[in-house]
Parts: structure tokens; C-alpha cells; sequence
């Protein structure tokens, strides 16, 4: 077992779906990614920063999923950064009503002393500049280092995020993410331009469509659970992500194999995430589900064939 | 191996994709579903009418293919099914510049005295009243019939659709169709409707992002294969249609196992169909072609998992 670095928001999000709306409720990418992980019981810590304004309960509720919190700085005298966002009927698009970066805006992250030995760095939706800080605590001569990103680093700090691509091992991006990138539409030339920029491991998120890991002339696809109803999309990527991190953690198997199996678990944690508002369906998640839910991928996906 | 009727239009297309266009070419959809049953060598024959514009040299491919031509109808004075259209640039979505019925208009299907008691009966996208036409023509006690169908047929003649989807035991629908049939956005709740309406199988196509297989509770998915270039996908979902029912012929197993076989060798075809222009790829497709690329499709969704 390894242990796991997180980077990545901690944060209130206030949530519009056609099913309902919430105030500021606990959300970020690190939240999700952290709690995801929690599932895998490897030892992980994340590297965050909120306000004054951050409540103690959602702190304990971290600490009590076994997440060491100490590097969640508390600038006491700030705000903690806000998300708000309203998803159009369809679930899959939405338009962010208000962000409000706070105490993110100066954040100067600080890995943990015994964490900086950690094998698994999961850089979590953020300024690429605190990714690249991060990376240049960590100490590990073989570690995996897996990146998470979007857009808008894209459209404003594009040398700073290349500079990260060029660090990491696995990267973690949805399709539109992935066209805008390479400026290719085809997502199997994409990734191959995205390899070439310097991840081994390419994986490319397409919501309820699945994702997609590549490795060098090799791919693998997962799709997403199909559900009855999804309530709420936020998180669904982090939690994806902390899936896929936290069983690479847990198994320290950094195979084609071993990576496949991580997308699985991410793809079965993200199908839960998007049951109930923000981290609701994550905290009282049991493994028992988890493994539930396993089979009903197994069943989704498997078959024999035999060539007529 | 069963006998297998098909009925749909066999069509001249002009089609514009950002990569080409062409003149009329051959085209229409018991065209591709012949085509892709081909691969199965189970005895087929095409239901349709042509006009006597149609050339001589497309039939014979079709013979040369073994599909029993003789209930295409070649109506002398009048002239052949046209459709034209232009693919958008992410050829997800494509404008209709223009469609000609002609000799459609007043086609009245035969089913052929040596196929009336064909177990297998494929009913291409076409008028409900000629696909009503053609099952009230079938004899055998124990048959499979297959649906496919679209948005056309539900914004013109719903009630007429309704009634041949009550006599079908598989649809194949797109997802964007489902939720029109249904008026439900999940595609779980959307098949859970359908199948109320009789089909005891639900094929929901996705077009690059697969294909969904719903019976009673149990779902299966195939993806489609990640390709590196998309060329023309005209004809993918006849040929889909065309790979499940040409193997349900051939294996005659109407199993849920046995479906999600048909579903993989559909999607297998279909990712050869949208390589090159119109039929251009199917024509010389080879059983080792098709061989190679289940193999892919293998790689691309199968998994050993240890619970962790």
C-alpha cells in the first residue's frame, strides 16, 4: 500500500439540477477525490486551503474517513473559494452562475513532511502553478504522478499546464478537454498527441458515455453505469479520479492491468456520486455496495464470444 | 442457421462528408443490413423496389453476396430512392438536402414463397405499413423479428409505428429516438417503456459511444471501437442491424447471451461500415477482418477484477 498526496479545492459549491438546488454545501476537487479514495484505506492526505468560513463538521467529516487534514490550511481571516452552478435539463452541460476564488487566490501549498515520501500524487483540478509546487516537494524516486485538469488552464495558462503535462504519468481529461488540447477531433489521435507531450497513461472522460485509458497501441474502455436517474453531476470526475488513484494506491500495481482496473473502480465510485447532491451518496458509501455494483459492471461489460 | 427476410430501402445516396463527397452511390437500409448479414452465409433475401434507373451491376453485388434478390422489385418506368446529405464536421449530426420517394411511394412488399416461413425477419427502416405488409406475409410459428426505425415514423405515422412495435421482439432505436418514443430522458426508464410496448429486447444506439442491450432487468453494453478516422457513417446503424440479425440467423440462439454476441458482431461491422464511403468497405469485407477486429474488441472491454 502507498501512500496518497491530494491536491485539489476544498470548497462550498451551491448546486441548480432540474431535480432541485442547494445552498453552499461541501464540495471541490479535492473533497471528492478524498473521499473517493477513502474506500481504498490507504493512507492519503490532501493539501488544500479554506477560510475562517469552513465549518469544523466538515473537516471532522474528512478526518473521520481517515484523511489526514493537516495541510488543509485555515486562513482564518479569508473566505473559502465558491462554486456556483446551474446544469441545463439534459444534466450533461451547465453554466457556472458565480466563482469566487478567495483564499485560493494566494495559496502556497506545503506537502506534510511524512507525506512527501508518498508513491501517488493525484494533482487535482487547480492553478497549474500549485500542481507544479506540489510536484516539487514530493521525493519518491519512483512515484506515479496523476493529473487532473480542465479548460480553463487551457484557455489562460497553457505553457504553465504543458509544463505539468511534461511531469506526469497518467493524465485525466474529458473529450472536449482532450479536442482542445491536441486541436484533433478524432480522441485516439488526440491521445496519441497527449502521449507524445509526455503522460504514459491518457485517460479521457466522457461522462454517462464512459471513459477511455490509453497506453501506448493500447486502449481500454469503460462505460458509465447506466442509471435510472442521475440527480447531480458535480464531483463525478474527482470521484472518478479518486477511485482511480485510490486503487493504484492500494494495489501499487501500475500495469495496463493494474490501470484498467483503476478506471473500473473509478467509473462504479462516479456512478454513486451522481445518486444525490454534492458528497451526500459519498460519505455513508459501504464496500459492500462498491462491490455490488462491481458485479453489475461485470455484468454490463463481459461476455463470450465464440467467432462464427 | 435460419433463413432471414430483410425489408428496407436499397437507394441511390449522395453524401458530403468534410473529408469528400460523392455522386449516387449505392446505398439505402436493407442495402447494409444485406451486406453485414453476408458475413454469416445464413440464406437472405432483400424485400424493396428499385426503378429502372438502377443499375444492373448493383444487383449482381448483391447476388454475388448470396442474398436472394428476387423479391426487389425493378419497376421499369419509374426511378429509385434518393437521399441526399452533408455530414456536420464532428459527423455526429447531418443535414437532409434532399429525398426523393419515387417507386417507395407505392411499394407493396412480396415476401417470396420460399422465405415466408423464415425465422429471422429484419425490418429495415421503411413505411410502418409496408413493415405491417411484410410480417402479415410471414408463416413460421417461431420467429424473431427485429425492428428498426426512426424519428421520421414517429413525427408522421406514430399510431401505425406503435402497432409494429407491439409485434416485434427486438427494436433497435437511437438514444435520441428513445426519448422521443417515450417522452424519458434516462435511457434505463426509456427501455423499461419500450419493452411495455411489447419488444422484449431493446437495442438503444449511441452511435460513437456504442450500444445499450436492455432485457427484463439485465443491460449490456458494447462500445463502438475508437477509431482513428471516421470517414462516412451512412449505413452504420443499417449495419449494426445488419451484423446482429445475419448472426441470429446463423447461431439461431435468442438467448440474452446470445443477443449481447449479436450486439458485439454488429458493432464490429459498423466500425468497418464508417471507414470508407457508402458500402465501399463492406463489399470486400473478410471474415478474417472481422476476426481480427473482435479480438480488438476483446482487448478494448474485457478485464479480470479482484474485489480490493
Amino acid at each position: 500500500m502507498s501512500k496518497l498526496v491530494v491536491v485539489g479545492t476544498v470548497a462550498f459549491d451551491a448546486i441548480e439540477t432540474p431535480f432541485g438546488k442547494t445552498d453552499k454545501i461541501l464540495g471541490g476537487a479535492a473533497t471528492f477525490i478524498g473521499l473517493a479514495a477513502s474506500q481504498f484505506k490507504a493512507d492519503t492526505a490532501i493539501v488544500s486551503v479554506v477560510g475562517g468560513d469552513f465549518p469544523q463538521e466538515y473537516l471532522d467529516l474528512l478526518a473521520n474517513k481517515n484523511i489526514d487534514i493537516s495541510a488543509i490550511e485555515v486562513v482564518k481571516e479569508g473566505k473559502t473559494f465558491f462554486w456556483k452552478g446551474r446544469y441545463h435539463n439534459d444534466l450533461n452541460s451547465r453554466d457556472t452562475l458565480d466563482t469566487q476564488l478567495n483564499v485560493l487566490a494566494d495559496f502556497q501549498p506545503v506537502v506534510p513532511a511524512d507525506y512527501r515520501d508518498a508513491r501517488i500524487v493525484m494533482l487535482g483540478n487547480l492553478h497549474p502553478a500549485v500542481q507544479l509546487s506540489v510536484l516539487s516537494q514530493m521525493t519518491a524516486k519512483e512515484k506515479l504522478v496523476i493529473l487532473d485538469t480542465m479548460n480553463f488552464w487551457m484557455d489562460n495558462t497553457l505553457d504553465l499546464l504543458k509544463e505539468v503535462i511534461a511531469k506526469v504519468d497518467v493524465i485525466t481529461i474529458n473529450d472536449e478537454e482532450a479536442r482542445q488540447l491536441t486541436g484533433e477531433y478524432s480522441l485516439v489521435v488526440a491521445a496519441r498527441k497527449i502521449h507524445a507531450m509526455g503522460p504514459q497513461y491518457i485517460v479521457i472522460k466522457k461522462g454517462e458515455n464512459g471513459a477511455l485509458l490509453f497506453h501506448d497501441e493500447e486502449i481500454f474502455f469503460a462505460p458509465a453505469l447506466p442509471l435510472e436517474e442521475v440527480f447531480d453531476p458535480t464531483g463525478a470526475g474527482d470521484t472518478f479520479a479518486g477511485g482511480f488513484a485510490g486503487y493504484l494506491a492500494k494495489t501499487e500495481d501500475f500495469s495496463f492491468e493494474g490501470m484498467k482496473n483503476a478506471v473500473i473502480y473509478g467509473s462504479t465510485l462516479a456512478s454513486f456520486c451522481v445518486e444525490k447532491f454534492g458528497t451526500e451518496r459519498m460519505q455513508g458509501l459501504t464496500s459492500k455496495e462498491v462491490h455490488q455494483r462491481l458485479e453489475q459492471f461485470k455484468s454490463l461489460t463481459q461476455f463470450e464470444i465464440a467467432l462464427v
